[in-house]
């Protein structure tokens, strides 16, 4: 772990989605949108996120390029028997070290299989990165892997998300971004103007502006984020006083999700 | 348009989508995989994805180094009125060229919010790097634009739809991907190795493992891709003889889709 990057007042991560099955079109992304969320809840920023194909050079230098950047790394996919699942002898390349059977996945695998079970391409899937720590996989055993400040997880989503509960509570957040949300049966083009003075009065508040369409009426969810609770009242509140010149008619629901 | 990339034998494309609102959980993502259908329909890779905050130096830096490694790229997000659309300008730095008024997008404002409606916020949407041409929005009027072979266009998925089909028949692909699928009640660790001995033979067709969860039973789908017809009938004939081996009861559904 990279505690002094981790540690930082603003805590970063990068999803890195490895899967020539989401590129393709064959298979609809369900981990950005599950990770993205529980990232926030803990205070973790989500601040950027790739797909790419299951290519070694492509995940080598998207890896290293990555884990310079961010606080923390979490890649899904490429971690099962077959042929295609490349990412662990990926990941080692990145560090510079040798992929090796490791004792306690091996054990693990032996216990879910059984040892006459325990064939080459599943003992493949004890084979991780030296240096590396396990994640434990409750649905399907298989484990992912922790080195530095990557975090090796499978694709499959139910998967993705029981490693992900087992390795939250070690990940350390920096202050959680808040936010509120207003929306009005007004149009972007007639709002922006005010909007941007608001946003001018508090460059500490980020203010989002989404446009929807709700039973036939254009309307604008906007959503204020901040760490700090109390800006973003002030900023909320200033918010509404400007939307209230507009319209009468507003909501604290988002209608643009 | 830089079709000497673009058509190259093997015709790329990257997609950036522009949004903090994808980035925070708050709205999941319903892009990329519409967009790598189409793509893949009319022969174009998508190669990889990049999902990145309303940040001016991210989308600068992630516009530039893409744009020199892919045939297309497309970007979503970030061409609205309001403050944090900053697409237009960005792109422009990208290319550095000036942002300017164009005349027929004025038009198309013009004609659809009427003259007394145009305020500054709404012309601003008519504000678009020097050299490009304009992508049409039959949606919402506000159009998207290309320069050379990036293509910025709406975040909202019916916009971004309504203009993707408008301009999808000036794309210059390559062969299209073909696949052929097969799935079975048999899971991935007992067919890998002499999934591994097909993939080698048949190393022009690439063959995708995909475990999943049907009924309470596990099995593998398995997905051969390649853009030529003979060789991909070929490496399935050769798949299917080696999987009935194992088992009779097979289907061409893809049972982990």
């Amino acid at each position: 772990m990279q505690t002094t990057k981790a540690e930082q007042k603003n805590t970063t991560a990068c999803i890195i989605i490895i899967g020539n099955e989401i590129l393709s079109g064959r298979t609809q992304d369900k981990n950005i949108g599950w990770l993205a969320t529980q990232l926030n809840e803990i205070g973790v920023k989500l601040a950027e996120v790739r797909i790419i194909p299951d290519v070694h050079e492509t995940i080598i230098a998207t890896v290293d390029e990555c884990r310079k950047k961010f606080s923390y790394i979490f890649t899904t996919g490429g971690i099962g028997p077959t042929h295609d699942d490349i990412t662990s002898e990926c990941i080692a390349r990145v560090f510079g070290v040798a992929v090796s059977r490791d004792a306690q996945a091996e054990a693990i695998l032996t216990n879910h299989y059984g040892a006459e079970n325990l064939n080459p391409a599943r003992l493949k899937m004890a084979e991780i990165p030296v240096g590396s720590r396990l994640i434990l996989n409750p649905v399907s055993a298989a484990p992912g892997f922790i080195i530095e400040n990557v975090y090796v997880m499978a694709g499959v989503p139910s998967i993705m998300q029981a490693m992900f509960a087992g390795l939250k509570g070690e990940l350390k957040g920096s202050a959680k971004t808040l936010s509120k949300t207003i929306s009005l049966y007004v149009t972007e083009g007639l709002l922006a103007e005010g909007l941007t003075a608001v946003q001018n009065k508090f460059k500490d508040v980020e203010i989002g502006s989404y446009p929807f369409i709700r039973h036939t009426r254009l309307g604008t969810s906007l959503v204020c984020r901040s760490v700090d609770a109390a800006r973003l009242e002030e900023c909320y509140d200033a918010l509404k006083e400007f939307l209230l010149t507009l319209t009468s008619e507003i909501t604290e629901t988002d209608l643009a999700a």
